[in-house]
């Protein structure tokens, strides 16, 4: 390997960093970094765009991305504001991949829940034009897209020649399922990654949103014995009480929750942190960090 | 970006395959492959590197990895065959990131558990020389290492110029917890990825082998409340029955398990598929898997 390839240079660097950061200014940790952070480099999301999912076991709280999928997310925010999920399901948790939660009947016209004044069809979303889109670039390379970064707290992927970009399959995305039609996801059959990054999937399923807090109500959840992770006995499902759009929560009765800006100097400085550390505890800071190892902070 | 970058002419392959696999030979899916595997394509793990990690759920089955771990390997072994752990717990379980499992108590003097005949100080094995190692390398570049491929089932990265290699931290790899020395780990404490990998623990800390069944009883246990998902309250942990030595259970008793070798063609092809994903479910092949989304199979 030549001594002007990328990784050494990034390994140079790393080996640089911890004189560099004592002599000038001392490594801080993500967590000292986000406790030193200024107020306005929060957000708080839109309620329009956030969704509550109600368990037995507590909530979990969703941020939809109408900027890459708008199609879809106004299909959602339709069937969450008639209730379609109330009294529905988790039906599938397959271990470290995903778990699937909807209308367990939904391949069975005699059973299916009716979808109200949804649509029945939509367009797949798999990717958006990336023009206009102000993207925060990550510095290290990544395998599966030839650049990611954020785009208000979600992680995507971008084709700077193709002038494409789209959301990243990274743990705690929100995806539409579907059948083997590009066009066959409305929004009804949701899935949430709770493994290592499935990127294969990305620019092949429409991808709707972030889990923001409550992932542990569905990474822990017992996997399913049937093929796929899915409970053939309806008695295993998770149910659903509800899901509600916070928007249909009166604004007293909704946590307050605010989002970490990515466009922030100070999650800018989270990611260097997490690039490398040095601490007590790391002797090699890796001098890289991938896309789906950066946690975007909630407060 | 120039098109003669790598990542394009992965993209251009991938765009090309769909019709090649179609003229000569039709695209088979991992498991498809796996089925028409030649019975020499798997091994039988040496008993004495497999443990036995028995809850009352179920089986953890693991190897251990003496070719990058010899020293916390041997302790592993002593401590397994000297019932160290049993009666222990899982004592945490950090989502996205790992369990930890052995004596709770093992920082308090008072109350720690004896450890017998094994070692109470151990070198760091954080890497070993890579010369005369035969790692079956991935095409794919990764940014956490110059190279990437399996030894024997273990995923690993490479550092050629410096001709060192080490364990990955892949989902469902068993570390050595240590302190902030690098010296402090004698595999007694020890966690199991359950996240996204966790790559920057790479060459930070002693990797000594792999979970190869029963991940579903770590990976799903509910996870901690206190900070880094360590259960304050012992009542909250999960018990350890035991760990053994398979070589110390009767061969009568001893689940039947094969691995797949990761230096067979069934292995390359598995990968082969993995990154270009044809079937009627894919619609845009990667042309590219990472390290870590590779699982090994086990039968």
């Amino acid at each position: 390997m030549s001594p002007s390839r990328p990784a050494l240079l990034a390994l140079a660097l790393a080996c640089l960093l911890p004189s560099l950061a004592n002599a000038a200014t001392p490594y801080r940790s993500p967590q000292q970094i986000l406790d030193a952070s200024p107020a306005s480099d929060w957000r708080t999301p839109d309620p329009a765009n956030l969704l509550y999912l109600n368990l037995d076991g507590g909530r979990v709280t969703i941020e939809l991305a109408p900027a890459f999928a708008p199609r879809h997310v106004a299909n959602i925010q339709t069937l969450a504001g008639e209730h379609f999920w109330d009294g529905e399901s988790i039906y599938r948790a397959q271990d470290n991949f995903v778990v699937q939660f909807g209308d367990a009947d939904a391949d069975d016209a005699a059973k299916a829940k009716p979808l109200g004044s949804a649509q029945r069809k939509l367009r797949a979303e798999f990717e958006r034009d990336s023009k206009g889109l102000k993207i925060s670039v990550l510095p290290d390379r990544d395998g599966w897209a030839d650049q990611t970064g954020f785009v208000d707290g979600f992680p995507v992927g971008q084709d700077r020649q193709a002038g494409k970009a789209w959301l990243a399959h990274c743990y705690g995305m929100l995806g539409a399922g579907r059948n083997n039609e590009e066009d066959s996801s409305i929004g009804a059959e949701l899935y949430v990654v709770t493994g290592q990054s499935p990127r294969q999937l990305d620019r092949n399923i429409t991808v709707v949103g972030r889990v923001l807090q409550g992932m542990e109500l569905l990474s822990a959840l017992p996997r399913g014995p049937a093929p796929m992770g899915f409970y053939a006995d309806a008695a295993q499902r998770t149910p659903i009480r509800s899901i509600q759009r916070a928007s249909d929560v009166p604004a007293s009765e909704r946590p307050p929750l605010q989002v970490l800006r990515t466009d922030s100097k100070t999650f800018a400085d989270t990611v260097e942190a997490r690039r490398n550390r040095v601490d007590d505890f790391y002797k090699r800071p890796a001098g890289h960090i991938d896309l789906c190892n950066i946690p975007v902070p909630v407060r």
